[in-house]
């Protein structure tokens, strides 16, 4: 089953690093990779790629497509859409269901003024919260109780570089070195 | 016991959406207050002020003092301060400790490059996955566990508007209605 992020396109100059925070947390928590609809920005797509390709693993980033082709394409191939608003059921009351479902799950990250076509479309609207706070947040909470907390135990594929939890200070190992 | 959010200051342009919405995040997760340390950002106190004013809640926020400044008054006054860093000890080997502690907390969300001084002064440096992500979905992730989920039943004073979980669609009540 595959979780893949749809973070729909931003006003450029004002949410770009607010995407790029939505991409690496879709990363970070699991997910398989982002589509970033509507827009083509470089620099969002560096600089995920740039964690990507130092901490490991096969997200994916994929940008420019419509909107409307991307969910027209994801319902026809039999997944399910999930959009996370302010104004949906809260995640604890269904996340069960939506984690018991087998079918490929494209979760849907707005920015503000979303259209009522993506809340018709969706298969479940999910609030984190009824309160006004972040695209960002909302997605990491999504994960964790998606995944119940196994964010905490991945592993990234052919990662340069690996950080060890400490108590004070930093400890990163640099795995290119095991080849030497 | 109080629960601050302390929010290094930073790059102007860059990341003062970002800060928004680590101030954001700390209001819906139950967060008493943010200070942002080193910058006064006139546009972020009035986006935070802006949803305090309109769903409710004593959230304050402060700004401008320096950074070393307010982590020593803290200490002072008997708190302890919680780092949120990708270095640290994971937040589910350590959280129930945290919670455990009477101690008033300030709980660190940096921007990239802080100081070797906060992992000293920290008394937790606590890591939310050891990936590198977006300090707003750490410090919702990290407000979660603390406050085991009660986010999603906080009532917030004074609110003149609030949202009703809807499946389909936005229901929005406009609570000052009441007293007409």
């Amino acid at each position: 089953m595959k979780n893949v992020i749809l973070r729909l396109g931003h006003r450029y100059e004002r949410d770009k690093r607010i995407t790029t925070h939505v991409g690496l947390v879709a990363r970070a928590f699991g997910a398989d990779g982002i589509i970033i609809s509507d827009i083509n920005d470089s620099n969002v797509y560096e600089s995920i790629k740039d964690v990507v390709d130092r901490f490991g693993g096969n997200f994916f980033i994929e940008m420019g497509e419509k909107k409307q082709t991307i969910l027209k394409k994801w319902k026809d191939l039999g997944g399910e859409i999930i959009h996370l608003t302010m104004y949906g059921i809260p995640v604890p009351n269904i996340i069960d269901i939506i984690r018991k479902s087998p079918k490929d799950k494209l979760i849907i990250v707005g920015a503000s003024k979303v259209e009522r076509l993506v809340y018709e479309m969706a298969d479940y609207n999910v609030s984190i919260t009824s309160q006004p706070h972040s695209e960002v947040a909302a997605l990491a909470i999504f994960l964790d109780y998606l995944f119940q907390g196994s964010e905490f135990g991945l592993k990234f594929q052919d990662a340069k570089m690996e950080v060890i939890p400490s108590e004070k200070g930093k400890e990163v190992h640099d795995l290119r070195d095991k080849d030497k």
